[in-house]
C-alpha cells in the first residue's frame, strides 16, 4: 500500500457518494434505502461472522478469513457513520484523543522520512 | 491531524507491547491474560452498544455517544486481531483491495495538491 | 392452551424429528446440514433483531414485533440445543434449579384449584 | 420436574414481583432500574456467549456450559418482556400458533395419561 494513503478517507468518500446513488445501483445505495434497521442488522450479523472466524482461527488456522470478517465489520459501520453524517475521521480523532497517539505518529512519521 | 491508518498502525504498536505487559498494568494485558473468550466477549458487547446508541442517534441527538461506540468497537478488534499476530495493516490492505481504492486516493491526492 | 414448558417440549420433538430428514425438506433440516456457524449466525442474527424490535417497542408502539423476535430467538437457540444432542428440558431443569421455582409453582397450582 | 409444571410461567411471576422491588433488592430490580438499553446490553452480552459455549462444545466437550448460557439469555429475554408488559406465554402462543403444536402437546399429553 502506498505511503500515507488514508484508505479509510476514500471509503468515507466512495460512501458518501453511493447516498446520492439508486437502491438498485449498488449494494451500500440499497443499504441506505432499506433504512437504519438493516445497516443495524449487518453490523450485528458480521460482528457474530468476527467472532465465528476468530473461534477457527484461535490455533492460527485462518487468518485470512478473520481479517475478511473484521474487514466486512469495519465496512458496515462506515457505511453506519455515513448515514448519520458521521466518517471514520470521527472515529480515528477519538481513538487519537483517546489513546495520545499524536506523538507517536508524527515521531513514526519522521523515522519514515529519514 | 495524521491520516486515519496512521492512527491505526501506531494503535497497533501499542497493542503489540501491551503484549509483554503484566496483566495488572494495563486493561490490554489484562485482556490478553483472560484468552480469546474474553476478548470476544468484548466485541460482542461492544458491537451490542454500537447498534443502541445507533438507534439512541436515530434523529441525530446524539452523535458523540454513537462515534465513541464505534472507536470502542474498533478497538476491541484491533485488541483481537494483535492477540493473533494480525494488525489493522491487514484489515486495511483488505479493503483496498477489495475496493480497489488506490485510484480514489491517488485522485484525491492530486486534486488536493493542485 | 396447554403451558408453555409442554409446548417447547413439543417443538423439541419436531427438531429432533427433522434431524433426520433432508436438507431440501425443511428450514430446519437445511441449518443442520449447513453446520454449527450457521446455526450459530442464525443466533447472533436474532437476538440483534430481539434489541432493534426491543428500541422500536421503546413506547409500546409494536409489542407483536418484540414477541415474534423474541420467538425467533428461541426457536433458533431450540434448533442449536437439537444440533447438540440437548433440549429445552435441559434449559428449564437449569431455570428451576436456579430460582427453586418448584415451590411457586406447586403453591400457585393449589391457588388453582382451590 | 413434576409433570404439568410450567416453570416458565412461574418464573413470569416472580419477574413481575419484581418490577416492584427495590433496586438494590434483587439483580432483576437493578436492572429494571437501569433502564431498556441495559436490558438489552445484557441480552446482547448473552447471546455472545451462547455462542462462545457452542463453539466450545462443537465435540460435546461442555454441554452443561451451553445450557447455562442458553438459560442466561432466556433469562433476559424473559425480564425484557416483562419490562414490556409481555411474558413467556406471548412467546409460546407464537410458538404454537407458528408450528401447529397443540395437536403434538394434546397427543403426549393423553400419552401421559394412559
Amino acid at each position: 500500500m502506498a505511503d500515507g494513503v488514508d484508505v479509510l478517507a476514500a471509503l468515507d468518500d466512495v460512501l458518501i457518494q453511493r447516498r446520492g446513488a439508486q437502491a438498485d445501483e449498488s449494494y451500500v445505495a440499497s443499504l441506505y434505502a432499506r433504512g437504519l434497521n438493516k445497516i443495524l442488522e449487518k453490523v450485528g450479523e458480521e460482528a457474530t461472522e468476527v467472532i465465528l472466524a476468530a473461534k477457527d482461527n484461535a490455533d492460527g488456522e485462518d487468518p485470512d478469513a478473520l481479517v475478511n470478517e473484521v474487514a466486512d465489520l469495519w465496512f458496515h459501520t462506515l457505511v453506519l457513520l455515513a448515514s448519520q453524517d458521521l466518517s471514520s475521521s470521527d472515529v480515528v480523532a477519538c481513538l487519537n484523543g483517546r489513546f495520545g497517539l499524536s506523538g507517536h505518529v508524527e515521531k513514526a512519521s519522521r523515522t519514515q522520512q529519514t
